[in-house]
């Protein structure tokens, strides 16, 4: 067993912090339509060939040396000689009618499954019996390996944009690709995020050191970290997950936020605040403030000349103390604007630094017996990520939405990633089972928010 | 949380033992046939009426008081307040086509995943998706909450012997039973041993000592604990199971086994015996000395004048290293009637006594590193249970089967036990994916060399 390569500090990170309770895998949940020409057995005709790869290509190939002991201080990858393309691409399918809410729960239990350390951390669940003739493809990877925005530019180097194509390799049989040139700024993802704070922060003691620093002098307008309220959304989580989606057309999205004064992103807050107010509401665990989001951004900072970007982190009030949705979407766009303006004042190095501080509490909160004694420095991530802007297929058949389901940790139980594909938002809401109750109708809820905002304008 | 019950130490030795990779839950798998007349939303009737059951009764609404260290010195069993119906009684679909096949591979991954354990450790799904409109229930409890046994047996008080019965409340939704009269020496199970052995071996010190006392005087003509060889049975286990299923007629066995002298509980180990040589030569890794099974039996002490029964265990012989299968058949009934007219001169604690240090090593092998160490002392259990002697019903679908799952431990990867069910014997092979490669067709072998004893003496 040759050693490929050392583990960075980062994703060491992501194996220490592994638990029966707290995983650190990520996923996508693809829904793809078959061509009209499609063969009846189109699906297993699909497993054979997939099964066919001969070989697996780093990173796909890659175990851990100490699968026994996930922090060893000399973990690595090394190669796994028998690699087993049975175990890594799976079939399932749902029980009748095979509808969402049956897609849901099965992607909710396939989620909450831990990764297996002895093999490549991943696996690919073909899933049969959607309505329509439809099926699903759902990918699942350790964090350590690769995060979940590389591992969807991977992955979907087994999609094609040409419905003709049919004979793409899977993205694992494919060798990697050469060293890409890193966007200026990267992805404003919470992932990416996490990367740079760990580089900034260093150990947990500068964590400390420093969010105590930012305490005694907090500011007055903004939502600074320590006035996000307890909720039961940050608690301690179990090991279950539940997970949920929902998708909007751009279009219509914009055109209700510009209408009432704000942006895309606004709009995203205000369907995640008016959903949150009403689940919680209905749970009778609706804070008196407002909750708020953490969300990473892609933010120019005042030190760099040629409009290059970084990555931040900003606070956003999602107004879930106000009943009704226009005012609600209004303070939200006070307070994103707000935290904006602020960040663009910062030089890089200050965007950082401040960004840092404002995510030491959720790092924090994973050490053991912390959740409940560190407050929140805000209840939930919300992240809104670029993707595909073209349609993609697999082997001709065309993938309908691309939906996220990114980490809950302890002390946040619900995260919600929207990413875009062509000219459609797509939601995944997941959350711990346990401390968030009934968190798929957090995916109805916000199509009813949008609704309230699209007929109070008209 | 009031302290239902500390847990006995037999039960708290299989949370101790509970590890990502040995994992402690027993199964059983049902195939139904529903009614003729069946409504074509059968099973979401059958869930609707299922999930509508208000309560759950002990021992299915107990958790664990510190889920987060099993081996809690003053782990007890704990009310779950917050029962969750919807958690324990779950619905899967097969892909297609829906054939034995494809359920060995959903249950193998079923039965691969850890329990919750903080929840009640159990859960029951229902798969449809079979073949000529049949469906399954997979059912999966810790074994520190019930042993498979009485799990089986709670289970089935769903069940009717009255194909016009519709209404039975669900096994959880009933009041425990009054305390029954235990049968006399109990069932031949592995589980029922292994609870006695505990009971006279006490601590690890002491099985150490017994052990070595008995290798220094062991007998020439039994197959003694230390003859087992080497073999790829015996090593660590990882994480993920395989299961396959064999189902015959018990008139057809038995014509069988008498022909070639023998009894329907040694044509069960010639079948095994001859499945796993064919399989293990296929992997190149049939040991030159014949495989022994490790069997639980009853019998009858020498100084039991009532005619009162005793479990214990016996070594036989399973013949791999013979290819003639009338040969290895008859290599097999010597090694049993050896065994047990043995165990018949001993007395009720010699019987007691031998059976602890046969099972020992199994006992020693699940210290962290004694595996490679210890030798084993057999390369695998074979059990045969007795199971209902009538047809059994789920609200009117008739039970076609009842396939049980045992334990793979550390150093014995595969375990075999058959249930019989009205006239039929029901196998159920499961064992550890990496150690024992290609497991299901340890189920079509047993069925080829049943075939072949059958043309030997035809």
């Amino acid at each position: 067993m040759a050693v490929i390569k050392r583990l960075n500090p980062l994703d060491w990170t992501f194996l220490a912090a592994e638990t029966r309770e707290s995983m650190m895998h990520v996923g996508a949940l693809m829904p793809f339509t078959p061509p009209a020409d499609a063969p009846p057995d189109l699906f297993r005709r699909l497993m054979d060939e997939i099964r066919a790869e001969a070989k697996a290509y780093p990173p796909w190939n890659l175990k851990l040396r100490h699968p026994g002991l996930l922090a060893h201080p000399l973990q690595s990858w090394v190669e796994d000689e028998h690699f087993d393309v049975e175990y890594h691409i799976r079939r399932s399918a749902l029980p009748s009618p095979g509808d969402e809410r049956e897609l849901g729960i099965l992607v909710s239990r396939l989620h909450s499954h831990s990764i297996d350390f002895h093999r490549p951390p991943w696996e690919v669940h073909f899933i049969e019996g959607l309505e329509g003739g439809r099926f699903a493809m759902y990918f699942k990877v350790h964090h350590a390996l690769v995060d979940g925005y590389t591992g969807i530019r991977l992955l979907s180097r087994s999609l094609s944009d040409d419905a003709g194509d049919r004979d793409k390799p899977m993205f694992f049989a494919l060798k990697p690709p050469a060293r890409e040139a890193k966007p200026a700024g990267g992805a404003p993802t919470l992932e990416h995020l996490l990367g740079l704070v760990r580089q900034q922060a260093g150990t947990t003691r500068n964590i400390t050191r420093a969010l105590s620093h930012t305490l005694s002098r907090r500011r007055g307008a903004l939502v600074a970290p320590m006035q996000a309220p307890r909720s039961i959304l940050n608690s301690k989580i179990s090991r279950n997950r539940r997970f949920a989606t929902q998708q909007f057309g751009v279009e219509r999205l914009k055109k209700v936020a510009h209408r009432h004064g704000g942006t895309l992103n606004d709009l995203v807050l205000a369907l995640c605040g008016g959903a949150l107010r009403r689940l919680l509401a209905e749970l009778g665990a609706l804070p008196a403030q407002p909750l708020t989001a953490m969300l990473p951004v892609n933010i120019r900072p005042k030190d760099d000349p040629g409009g290059g970007n970084a990555v931040g982190a900003i606070l956003a009030s999602l107004g879930t103390d106000i009943a009704d949705p226009v005012e609600r979407f209004r303070a939200i766009v006070a307070s994103t604007r707000e935290a904006k303006e602020q960040l663009q004042g910062m030089t890089a190095a200050g965007i950082m630094q401040y960004s840092s501080l404002l995510m030491a509490p959720m790092l924090l909160s994973q050490i053991p017996g912390a959740v409940g004694r560190v407050r929140p420095a805000f209840n939930l991530v919300v992240s809104n990520v670029p993707g595909p802007n073209k349609p993609l297929y697999f082997r001709g058949c065309r993938m309908d939405a691309y939906y996220p389901l990114s980490i809950p940790f302890h002390g946040y139980g619900l995260n919600i990633t929207v990413v875009s594909y062509i000219d459609t938002l797509n939601f995944g809401f997941i959350g711990c089972r346990d401390t968030v109750p009934h968190l798929q109708r957090l995916a109805v809820y916000s199509r009813d928010a949008l609704e309230e905002l699209e007929q109070a304008g008209a």
